[in-house]
């Protein structure tokens, strides 16, 4: 960052706020953003320049704003996946849930307004509250991390929050979201006024299905409540199972007035042309993007199971439970920026985030995984003489 | 839409709102949305598909989330199209200006901030103020379009607002902006006070230059005055001129300080890798992408030419000096939907836009533009009759 002159009206809130993000570097084992670590294979890489190739005589022409055939393939692959029968209508996409979740908090956020989550959570939510100014909340988590649903109830019923905001699994502690409790906070919720607004408006619940292709098989998603909540919203991502992060994918799942809703400020033809080709071709060859979700799942349990029988200066590490294609472990690391450097050093970039004394790594390769082993053992060894 | 439902929380602003955009419909010659109407050539479409098959194998990974190789096409582009020379920590990408503009006002908008436009200009503007909850003030244009400083002066140090936005040319008259009113602009704004902010802060003063290849030759573009202007900021994009809307590249030149800014509001990995190798490999192909420009200026003034001597109820068409790839013309309409819906039923889909009384049309193929001159021939004396 340049210093930012003293004549820009930049606003008062966002005056030494730093762009968000974690550290992009040149490291041989990236195990920092929770991506696929597998690409895609040639086939579907051709699939996708033959797409591209396919409406690239059209590119001088504004896309399809409705981008009709690509919620076509997000129901598609939805009913796959979870079972859930929805329609065009009840389907939206975005440039990443990023812009998902940004037009959410365009179309029920701003002054005055609240959204409600519960940490350690996405540390990207505080943003799109800020960036639309919508007051931000937390109901804290239980020491494992699971929900503490009692007191998130008690605290919604408190603020009557425009929108709740629940990741399944949780980032960054990959703790699944049973069903149940996420009825019981749709039920509350249908009993909640709204602050500031007009009898009878209740919170849009929004379940962030970032990483949910990473749960257990016969775990039930969110999308499967769709038809009997209008206030339920459910995002999801290309980005991270679907090995398709470069692409900038995500999309949203909800009754058909929500998505109604977010049409109104999303930007006119928000989705290129080349995305939504892209997009269709990777999901035409979904069977091979989601090849390898099942080795990602047993790397994760193998990757759990070796790191509980790692110790820091004497104590066994925790590993909190995941359902997802991460792992936050630690929970004693009195120096945890020195045992990140002390990785880095050694050729493996994971992620300083969530509660002090814990680290995040997501699944590598076999190969990657390996060296996340020897880099660790040795890291905390230097870390713990220092 | 469907109805939406009573128990979402949607803004109260929005209520009511209908989703931006002019109609999409499956019409033989579109003359709406102000596309350069000559596709890609084989080459580009295959330098396009090339570049994307290249960074397929990269798609599980996230995008560079600086974009720098873009930006430094960017900068290569703008040397050549206005002989400014910035450098990258001086250009910002996004998913069309639209983004690029959104983001600004993030930066420095918001409640209790106001900006400023000159009437009639281009209808989003007011979008993006109401997204980010930003008061919206208008100056009034002269009589031909052209813009009225002083009054645009007085309006500013009235009001103190956070940004200014004039737009080189107009849209939709098509009104050039002389270099010199940009000049007075920003020399004005160097002496006011931003409303609610600390001393010394400064109006950002947006050009927007969407339109800006079709001047006459020659002509400057406020990108050559940056590097005296810290407030100064540029929009421009790929979807006009450079006949590549549906890829959605939108970019802003300006001082290092606002690209600053604007990377604190923006989503993270907004701009996808497959969005930069497109855009990579249209600006390979800048000769050709722009090949058609000195033809669309002529058909401009030949379509002015020709407007000027249709008359309507025995009026001569009036036609706004345009710079532009479109035209406004009429000024004389009394039933102007009327027009517009007989033009459709002949297959030529214009726009209702700007000023009562007025239309607006861009520039299509030749063949395209002799369908035009017959429906809007037959259009005028069918409704003349009703």
């Amino acid at each position: 960052m340049s210093a930012i002159p003293a004549s820009l009206p930049l606003r008062n809130d966002l005056i030494g706020e730093e762009p968000y993000g974690a550290p992009q570097l040149d490291v041989p084992v990236c195990l920092n953003v929770n991506e696929n670590p597998y690409p895609p294979e040639p086939a579907v890489c051709d699939a996708i320049a033959a797409r591209v190739r396919a409406i690239a005589p059209t590119l001088n022409r504004y896309p399809d704003r409705e981008h009709v055939a690509l919620r076509q393939a997000f129901a598609g692959y939805l009913e796959r996946e979870s079972g859930a029968r929805l329609e065009v209508g009840q389907l939206w996409g975005a440039n990443g849930s990023n812009e998902i979740m940004l037009q959410l908090f365009q179309a029920f956020g701003g002054p005055g307004r609240t959204a409600i989550g519960a940490d350690p959570t996405y540390s990207m939510y505080p943003e799109y509250a800020r960036d639309t100014f919508t007051g931000w909340q937390l109901a804290h988590r239980n020491a494992d991390f699971t929900l503490d649903v009692d007191r998130l109830i008690a605290r919604i019923e408190e603020t009557g929050p425009s929108m709740v905001l629940l990741t399944n699994p949780n980032n960054p502690t990959g703790t699944p979201l049973p069903q149940a409790d996420i009825e019981r906070v749709l039920a509350a919720c249908e009993q909640v006024q709204v602050a500031g607004a007009n009898p009878g408006v209740r919170p849009v619940v929004v379940i962030d299905e970032a990483y949910i292709e990473f749960r257990d098989p016969g775990t039930p998603s969110a999308v499967t409540l769709i038809g009997e909540h209008p206030n339920l919203a459910v995002s999801r991502t290309m980005s991270k199972a679907f090995a398709f992060a470069g692409a900038r994918v995500g999309y949203l799942a909800a009754d058909q007035g929500i998505i109604d809703c977010v049409r109104i400020v999303r930007m006119p033809y928000h989705l290129s042309a080349v995305t939504q080709a892209a997009a269709l071709a990777a999901f035409e060859h979904t069977d091979e993007q989601l090849a390898r979700v099942a080795h990602l799942r047993d790397t994760r349990d193998a990757t759990a199971a070796w790191l509980k029988t790692q110790t820091y200066k004497g104590t066994p590490l925790r590993v909190a439970d995941s359902q997802s294609n991460f792992l936050l472990f630690g929970g004693c690391f009195d120096h945890r920026d020195a045992i990140f450097d002390a990785m880095l050093e050694r050729g493996v970039l994971i992620r300083v985030v969530g509660p002090e004394g814990w680290l995040r790594v997501c699944m590598g390769t076999d190969a990657e995984m390996a060296r996340f082993r020897e880099a660790l053992v040795e890291s905390l060894r230097i870390v713990e003489q220092q």
